[in-house]
């Protein structure tokens, strides 16, 4: 198999880490360099033990040249605007970029605008493809730049994606009550995300104004065909890693959970990474913990008749960096699923 | 201060501990007796340590005469149909009853075997006092038999009950999403409620068919003056105590989110153990931990003219045996917050 | 029962809010100001919504005159070395104090200085009680100033002391090996303490070189007899609350583990906040959580002529603010018990 | 690379879905067949949702042919009794057999009868090789009967090999004090092992009493040359995964850290799965979670001449499962880290 040799910007938090982890078991590509201004100059491993004995890696600077030269794709994980500085000048380089942040999933500047900040490199977004392989496999394989989707809207976006399509329900009233685990705030000294804080509890937060918000309305909008508005709530919940959607449309005929099941299972039958759960079961975020699968699980309510799906993925694996490995792939002429084919880490 | 002597029958679920636990503590009754069939005869400081030392009873059999002889009154915190089946004897012999189960918590005896099975005792039907203070303190302190209300439709309820009934919000198109700790689930050998099946996870169950909710069904539309329908979805979450219930519904009017929050703290303006938290703040179920207070948050969103509305209580205490204890307070004459003032346990 | 009045001088980390917590309930004492250099004229309930609807109190400065004035007893809760520069003028201006900090836990200040650094308050020290009622119930009915015991000192020398004293053990070879829960640390921005880091897995820290290692020494030796040392070390556990520790001593005779339990429970007969476990039965920390109880189990191995004792407390109840107030009661006239006798949150 | 066959025995338990993980994954084996009683024609993925759309195994009865015909090697996963009374046929049919519970683990029919029950197949312990391949590695490529060591042993046994054969801490006064998570309990309903049982709790089982015990002496004492007792001490510990071991050891002359790990880094030189950290870093469950690695740090305490060994590993991966398939890899003649070296979930 051919080696393609890639690098991170931005290695040091729990995405880059996550990048690290897969692409140190990953057959066909070589993670050459990793970045991180924290901790320049330091060995990966020193940083992260886990990586003990596993990687020779040291930390070079954002600026360092080893992270572009003679490199055939580039992942840049740093927070959005630091993002939108630096991945035209990859581009321009010649390389091609996966983006981890927010900078280039909106396809309209304004609307970045209205919930980020001015967008500086506004030139890029109608090339810039949105990551989500279900969706965009085609454009993905041909893209110079990627922007990996946000963790909540992969949830919420493949747990409505067969129904709307398939105008099984309403693109009105739609409701996305999300339960993540505490690596989606990331790796950041924080009394609100301290062990004593979290543990034992739950919370919501960010109600009605949360950032993914926009960004689901976005991608389910052009599937229903219209303008679409979603209440979304991510609620903080006490666990390390997953995200659990539990997504409320109404229908617009008396669907069975069999057939809401149907339509789901047919939508995704060549999606490698998306397994439809029987009627009566419903996922866990625990049997995709660690890899890029999504679970989704349905039920038709005749008493209200409502469609409720549930979908559950690793936030940091299906909802950033596992899915931009299976973009990396794509982008690379890889199958999709190369390197990403491990087993959930359950229990 | 006057003593009074109450007993528990079926003291050895999470709801009966709990309730030793707060009526060991009341500074107006005493604790004479409690029942297990599990454990008869084993002193209740071996069975749960946390008693160690704090009580000199021994479970007694559930017909044991000590249960109901000269008591004031009794708790009966066995499974549904149970309770049913001994309740009836227990007012015949001039006691005062706390119902811990859902035999009593319906009007209507055909609603009630429609979710769950036959009843057994309907002519108590139409005595039996729904156990929410907030919405029937007179009736609670008159009644003979009190249903002490599930700890989902109590988290549901409360969060719902000011704007239903000021009209701020619609009853059509109500979600509620529940997430509870596991000692929900009850005090039980179970291969899916072991410490690895729960920890690190969270997943629905139930979908559509939980038996909580018709009580919320019950509740509301008393409150709304219509028959009400609505989605009900409880989660199982890695933690041991709590409820926290997003509740969405759409609004009458473009009320803001001030507004909203002026009408619930109105609404609860004399109820002690209802906290409205100010715009900006969002309950944490760690902050009512081993209390029977409610904290409650709200949110307008504009954009879909959406309440959301979050409740957080201690599903044990404020779900189950606190309440039961409040209840107890007013049918005794006592004061509602008596030995339940207890400030929450955070961290 | 006369009212007394006292203020808390650090009101808002852990150990802080834990006073808080228990004073607010307390039917004797009044709690008349709370500081914070952090939170200035914050109300209380607007950084811990646990207090919301429970305290009307309002973070002073650490030099507010409120804090001393008119005052029975002062509560310092700042770190160490902060304490021994503000307590020596609280005690001129002729209040009682209970530092929970290190600052007047040795009796001697070279060793003090040895562990942490010069100390500014020497002259204290000989006065200074060291606050384990179990072992100086009377000197501290009758002090001026009290040092409240650490957290792990407190676990560590409960399980020992009876056997040390009795001279069933040997002083030699003794090895505490405690299990803290994530409290201990204290409440701060750190990467090290924040959920994902913590969460499903443990560690020690400090082997070797852990402050309370001294603290522990000092008593014990005293039990002893004779200078003894102590391996000791902790470990940072996924729970909030609770310390358990296991501790191994080599027994000078061939104890059974029923006469190990009867000299503890002989040593322990009047002290009413330990509880002797019988035998067959260990401690767990969620049997204490909250309260000020300390849970003890042994077991006598014939195998190796070794004793096991292990000892279960809430680290910031009774390792910290349970402890104070007890001694708070002691120091004041009145029962050791008072305020203090809810019954452990378990689950 | 050359396709061996695999079957697993007992496939329905913690250690048996472990294996399956890690075999689905493995490049140079195939897992034909897996038993199960309780599961017997049912959907391996039906059962462990983490395997949906990953493998199309169903699950057979003990005794199906298929588990053990053309097969190159066998997993025995049963409980202990169970164990040794298989495996002598499958031996005898000309398998390799790689037996998981502690049934062929002493060299000494007495010793096993002493800790369990009368062995019925002691003509085999003489063969059967200690499945350590630290120790062993050599054997165990020639072996027909490997016996999986236990998961504490393994942990307390790679803390003590490298000092006690080097002569650097005294065979005596030896203190094992073991820290698990919930998996090594396994896979049942019992409610001791329930979330809220174990959630936010540790506690102490099994002292001076724990069936490991003589494995760890069996071992220790080989690499002592000389008989050594231990006290060992097992915990429950809220998380799923991980054993942290922290072994003492009276030091025979005044080695200092650097020293200790000096000899534990030569010791392990040719071992690919154990990391000696640097001397101040202290090695974290966390760190080794779904791997086959272990973590060792060490410190030197010249104020008792004590060396403090900690070791962390995953309990149902390097513990159990991942060193099965470590042995099966030297049994067939692969690399040992053949579909081993995925790097740990972190966080």
């Amino acid at each position: 198999m051919a080696e393609f040799k890639v690098t991170v910007i931005g290695g040091s938090g729990y995405t880059g880490i996550e990048l690290i982890r897969i692409l140190l078991s990953h057959p066909a590509v070589r993670l050459s360099a990793v970045s991180s201004s924290q901790y320049t100059g330091q060995a990966v491993s020193s940083v992260f033990a886990s990586l003990a004995g596993r990687s020779d890696l040291t930390f070079v600077g954002h600026d360092d040249p080893s992270l572009s030269r003679e490199v055939d794709l580039i992942f840049t994980a740093v927070p959005h605007q630091k993002a939108m500085a630096r991945v035209p000048s990859l581009l321009e380089g010649g390389r091609k970029v996966i983006d981890l942040s927010a900078d280039f999933r909106f396809d309209d500047a304004a609307l970045y605008a209205q919930w980020y900040q001015d967008h500086t490199a506004p030139e890029l977004l109608a090339e810039a493809v949105y990551g989500l392989p279900e969706l965009y496999r085609d454009r993905i394989k041909a893209a110079r730049l990627v922007a990996n989707p946000g963790c909540y809207p992969t949830s919420v976006i493949l747990a409505l994606a067969p129904l709307l399509t398939a105008g099984v329900v309403f693109p009105g009233n739609i409701i996305a009550d999300s339960k993540s685990g505490v690596t989606g705030a990331g790796r950041k000294a924080d009394v609100d995300l301290s062990f004593c804080e979290v543990n034992d509890s739950i919370k919501a937060y960010a109600v009605a104004t949360h950032r993914h918000t926009p960004e689901i309305e976005q991608e389910i909008s052009k599937l229903a065909g219209a303008p679409v508005t979603v209440s979304f709530t991510p609620h903080l919940t006490p666990m390390s890693r997953g995200i659990l959607s539990t997504v409320y449309a109404n229908m617009t005929g008396q669907s069975t959970t069999d057939e809401l099941l149907g339509v789901m299972a047919e939508f995704y039958a060549d999606a490698p990474f998306v397994q439809v759960l029987p009627a009566g079961r419903l996922p866990r975020t625990q049997d995709v913990r660690g890899t890029n699968f999504c679970h989704l699980g349905a039920v038709a309510d005749p008493r209200t008749n409502r469609a409720v799906v549930v979908s559950a993925i690793d936030n940091l694996c299906r909802g950033a960096s596992g899915m931009a490995v299976a973009n990396m792939n794509l982008m690379l002429g890889l199958e999709e699923t190369t390197g990403l084919m491990d087993v959930a880490l359950a229990p």
